[in-house]
């Protein structure tokens, strides 16, 4: 790599840059949070890396830059990332999926394991000194559904496999037998979906937010669900019609939901999910371990040594489907 | 088993019977409470199954039979069961220990989500509608050792190993190697106990409750114990030193405990652990699915058939180990 000159949309003083300097220490790299840093060697950048730049910056350097052979975002959430200019463009875009997968599996479950063991109640009850015993869900033999079965998806279906449940899968591109992955029964497409969430006891919303996605889990899709079901949202909030689903819980149409992304965030304050005791609210930080950003830097220099040694690049985004 | 009398010590109106009746069509029944039920049968009694019979009545009829081949009990729990008689008697004692293991590992994997998660927490600011974003653990890469590794701990191993955590085991015939069983890295005998918990993010117990096991985890245990580690108790109360463990838990020597079990259940009003926000309490019903009862018939009825056909019964107890 040591002909490529990287610049990163950061500030330099983060914790992580040491790492990246001391690991590629044949690279040329600038790094900054303004435009003017970039202006003079922007015709020589041939990797341009968004660590932590606004949208408005992110536009304006890769504007400049005439050269690009490959552009990462550190985010996952592509939504507010793909401006017109970036997908027209070759130059292909990766990034950091991978880095948060195992994470928010971890969260699926818990979440589900939250409501089938009733940790609330528990909760309740110990603070009020009731010993009171009641019977409890098993997941072996329950169904999950995961809506978006991509990196994510698969990470929620290793987990639950090993829990003894039935996983479905919902992708754009659906093979009925699986595509080939052994973890899910059947894979549908978004236009089957009712009849996926139908059958399911827990269902994972994991898809990107796209034109498609938008709102995709709404009225109608509340009303296909069992009422002993749950929705657990790890994908974007505007994937479910925020509507639609405090009616279904308020009105007990269903029996939960764990969310950890929101239409708006933070959430304002007086905002019923606040005073809902059957939605269990993480402030979009299910994926935040005290270790996500070395990881996400890590995940990084392992791509640039991919790139430097001309081998295929991770987690390519198709820029025009958004993910 | 048409030339088999099974005496059943349980309220013959229970739901589980007519099944029963109906899949063991070809087997003479007695099913009571009381011990004359039994008596000018007793000669031909051939099984002795204890459903829901206090110990004396099982001391009782268990005095009276004569030609019994096979003794079984619901229960898995045996420190209460196990009367000298039977012990020193050569028919063979069964449990339905499978019939709990899955929902024991489900909620040890959920109590260890719980704390990585910090579920509590989630609670507490979502009801004073604090939107608070924060660090959470990954229980990937982390280390998970059980204390009595039999039927359940392998339970709590197969999840947490697709959680991607290092699994480590504790138990009496201690193999190096795991005793060939893969899912654990090392296996560890009772008295190296402290080597294996150093290393723990959690600690699971799940030991049956024996001579050898009561205290068993005491004020040293805690001692060699990370502060950031958790306990987990799914095996009986008394195998944790109460006192010791309270101590540890107030002077932050460990991060939380997660526990079904106690000395004196129903936990008495006053208890220090009703007070503490880094208990998980779970009262006795981790592995009360709504159809446990019914596992638990189905599970004896397998073992009806294995018996008819001289087959080996599952889950022999080894009476004078106790489990």
């Amino acid at each position: 790599m040591s002909n490529n000159l990287l610049f990163i949309l950061a500030d330099p003083n983060e914790p992580q840059f040491p790492r990246l300097r001391r690991e590629l220490a044949d690279v040329s790299l600038v790094i900054g949070k303004s435009a003017d840093v970039f202006a003079n060697r922007a015709e020589e950048a041939t990797v341009l890396f968004n660590w932590s730049g606004s949208l408005g910056l992110f536009k304006q350097v890769f504007a400049m830059c005439r050269n690009l052979r490959w552009v990462h975002s550190r985010s996952v959430g592509l939504e507010r990332t793909l401006f017109p200019e970036l997908v027209q463009s070759a130059v292909p875009l990766t990034n950091g999926v991978g880095v948060f997968s195992a994470a928010l599996g971890e969260f699926a479950l818990g979440a589900m394991l939250y409501f089938a063991k009733d940790f609330r109640r528990l909760i309740r009850n110990q603070q009020t000194e009731l010993w009171e015993e009641f019977d409890v869900v098993r997941l072996a033999g329950q169904t999950v559904g995961i809506v978006g079965y991509g990196d994510i998806g698969n990470a929620v279906a290793s987990r639950a496999r090993a829990m003894g449940m039935r996983v479905l899968g919902l992708k754009r591109h659906a093979s009925p037998d699986g595509g080939g992955d052994s973890l899910v029964e059947r894979v549908y497409s978004p236009d089957q979906r009712r009849e996926m969430i139908a059958q399911c006891d827990y269902v994972v919303v994991a898809t990107p937010l796209t034109r498609e996605t938008r709102g995709m889990m709404g009225e109608e899709e509340f009303a296909a669900m069992k009422r002993t079901a749950v929705v657990i949202n790890i994908g974007r909030g505007p994937i479910i019609d925020e509507t639609a689903l405090i009616r279904a819980l308020t009105g007990g149409r269903i029996k939960g939901a764990a969310l950890d992304v929101f239409d708006t965030e933070p959430l304002p304050p007086g905002h019923s999910f606040y005073k809902m005791e059957n939605v269990l609210l993480s402030p979009h930080c299910a994926d935040h371990t005290a270790d996500w950003l070395d990881n996400a830097m890590q995940f990084f220099i392992e791509q640039c040594r991919r790139f430097q040694k001309g081998e295929p690049l991770l987690h390519v985004v198709d820029k025009r489907l958004g993910y």
